[in-house]
């Protein structure tokens, strides 16, 4: 049960990273490269050729013209989650679709712009398709989080008072 | 290996169909539902508190302000595919805003507007995490698309010549 | 006459706050909830099912894609005013989205992104319809500001003598 | 129990007889109205300073530019619904901005471009406020669109068989 | 020969200081004041009535759901000159379209979102058209400004040498 | 009293046609030119060069990347009236942007996406500043757009009986 | 001097047939290719290593999440311009950024939504840098749309007496 | 082989720095020069008139209304790059439009918004049609680029061991 991040650029490793802990969280084995669908192509495609012998998923993370996950998933038969970055200008709208619309027969799952932590947790609802006990940890975490809400309006109600 | 597409209207029907089409051309058994996160909003958390006995993946299609998807991946352990409709105003650019932006804690797999083929794709690839036999199947639906290209371009060749 | 103030995230409260001051200053009592349409979707429905017994109006806070209000619309038979927060991206667009292009059959009163005070005002609007001491509060309120206007005016005038 | 739609034009008509229908169907009192902030502006100006008299809440109705909801709140203390418009350009982005985006002190309470039938709906959550039988005969209403949610679900489950 | 400057709020004032600047270099007389379609709605319309006897031009400044131009161009005859102002969110998209977007009828004659030195310029081109001797002088404005870009050019050369 | 509308391609004719018809209404004599910014430039910059010998103002009408008007601004001392024409693609944003959006220095009196009506509307209310008659005429044109509009509301009051 | 137009889908040859009129009238030698980023990312790779050796210059086309022509430039040393194709939803906004929001390092040269002709243009522009022959019939072309443009100025002359 | 950028105004220049770092590393001669469409449009279109004589390319750098890449590629028969600078609102998407939407006949070569150093490699890549030394020395940097990525890469992997 292993996935990989791959980032564009090592610039989005301070995005990325939230990625990371959730992984860590829930026990997901990981790798982190850095590969570019147009510095490295070639690179990309041979990676993507062979990531099925070694990870189960890929979460590609880019900004800008954002075609590292939509590469990515033209050659891997493993499911793609597209997390865009925001960049310096335009607010990450043109990440989101340079990632999101994709052309039917090539789909990249996408998250929220910079929505690393999700991207991980999407990682560990799809893997939990098949390991039960991810399953289980997944519900606890939502358990948790819904938790964590509560405790929250609890203490906005003492505040308040 | 069972999945179900929830519409939030059964007007999205047209574009679902062709979501509908992929799954049954790969063996993938489906339900399609009609169900409101505002119409029926109980019905809706009812039915995604037991989806996971029943089905191993959930895509939602919801055109305007999309909350489908994401009400039902609020409820569900399951992963939520989020088909983002193009409806009468703004070419679906609400509908993808939101259903994409989920905050952190709650991810949506998101797909193009009207991207109802991905929507399928995407369930096969990630159902193929578990299924051998799916992910086989989707190799070789890659490889056919792959040949239609190059067929495609060959008629082309010969029509320019 | 008390309304309620529901908060999809309890990092919204410094928007939220403006809202608050307005009832203060208008006597309405209120109260704050931090409750997620997303992490704690049955609590938001048992809520909003119950609301009616102790609320005459909900305002529905809420970033990204923001489904709160509208979820909370979709039970409550009381006014739903939503109310969308500048997130770290796009710049409120998707929650403004999310909350105003509601489906036909659920409405929610939309204010303007971070309109907090708005949204304050428009629920001492809508009461006023029933309580009439509070329309003359918010006549002498309407008063109030057009004097400030002039007086701001006169300030100008004196200034650029 | 009586309200006020206010068009901007007599072409925004067809949108805003959807709000017409509603209202009849629910028993509430109307006037439809056409006056221009731009082209009747004291018109406008006049009629909304005496709204009250007659009136218990207004739909401003406009496109483009749309000013009428704005300034009819300026000078009401009514409660004003707008209903942006979508007009020949920009999808009734334009419309859309121009009216939820009020400044603070004078909120107008915005429902989705063309959302005609929302905008009367909600007029009847407002008014339900201080109408008891209306709010029961919204809740009806509720119901029944759950039913016809229920009833197209099952509809579609005979198709699909 | 005197225009006047209105502003929606006093907060608008930093920006417009630079239309006053532009006016005072010109020579041509003018008042600024504060006045809100919303807030002052008959201050509005009744200085607007009275502009032409003391004024040849308007220049409306407003950000947000911007309808003091538009407003104040309904009711006097005089060329509106509309100054969209950036606001807190949207980045002036908002305060453009409410301004330009005017509906048949009734012309606002728009500039940039933050243009004030347009603003005035503008002012000066159609004062102008009367004035021959205003006329002379943005003929050596322009002039200046185009020695202005040569100079920087000469400068850069030394610069790059 | 001339003018001058110029468009940037003859294809823009269909929407210009409403601003002749406005001139001709007002009694504004007028010449209608196709010349292009980027077709032939020199042909405009010549002809804003001598464009004051002739006429009192220009409009400039211009789809997509609309250069046209902001380019015979910078050559012209006359108000340049800017009317944005809706192109294939983009529903007149790209037109809208480029035509408002001019750096300081250098204004342009942009009026509404196809809003060729009011692009002579502006003209008329400009060139008023120093024909009286054409004031009067004016404050006729708004009176009788008053009348209209009270006229609809008067059939449709009598439509709604 | 032998040009390549590579589509991602031949659904885009009723744009791109613009191009290949203006290449034959300008005496270019040129290939059409249908070759996608996603579906056939080797060949696509493949074909861009080996374009250097038949052509000099590279017109990509591609609609939505339009990644071929960066991906063309991230492999080939040759000028790749982009040609973003207007799609079903999203007015061809997604084509646009996907296309010319490249990263630092692998430049697109992209023209409008849909200008094909002007892909075309721009290729016979940079083939002329090398091309002396080229360069005089694009002057010649240029000279032939100045003298379009003064014929439909002429004839519309005509038509307006 | 000489090259020229043209800014539209001096404070373009920390942008348009990174477009002169490039040439020199590939060293390809260029000049800087400010010049306007606006200010002064005939010292532009005389400056395009006669680039033919010293350059083989120019790079036009423009924000807001970017009307200058447009205009010297309306007279100049030479490649034209279009470089949309990022302005104080709309985040540079009205530079970007203003450029890349030229109308048919004149196409202007857009980069990136702030995309300096892709103005300059598209310079390098369109001069090394001719230079044969020139595109050996850009597979160099492509191949550094790729080592560059590679390093990071390699360095990610000794940070997360």
């Amino acid at each position: 049960m292993k996935i990989v991040i791959v980032m564009g650029s090592d610039s989005d490793f301070p995005v990325v990273e939230k990625s990371v802990e959730v992984l860590k969280k829930f026990g997901v084995e990981y790798d982190v490269r850095v590969m570019s669908a147009h510095r490295t192509p070639f690179d990309a495609l041979e990676f993507a050729k062979n990531a099925e012998k070694e990870y189960e998923l890929i979460i590609g993370a880019a900004g800008k013209a954002a075609h590292l996950p939509g590469v990515l998933a033209g050659v891997s038969c493993l499911p793609v989650i597209g997390l865009p970055i925001k960049s310096s200008t335009l607010d990450g709208m043109d990440s989101l679709l340079s990632i999101v619309q994709m052309p039917s027969g090539v789909p990249v799952a996408t998250v929220a712009i910079n929505g690393a932590e999700n991207a991980a947790l999407l990682a560990v609802q799809i893997l939990s398709v098949k390991y039960e006990a991810l399953r289980i940890k997944y519900r606890e975490y939502k358990e948790e989080m819904a938790q964590a809400v509560r405790a929250k309006d609890a203490a906005l109600q003492e505040r308040l008072k």
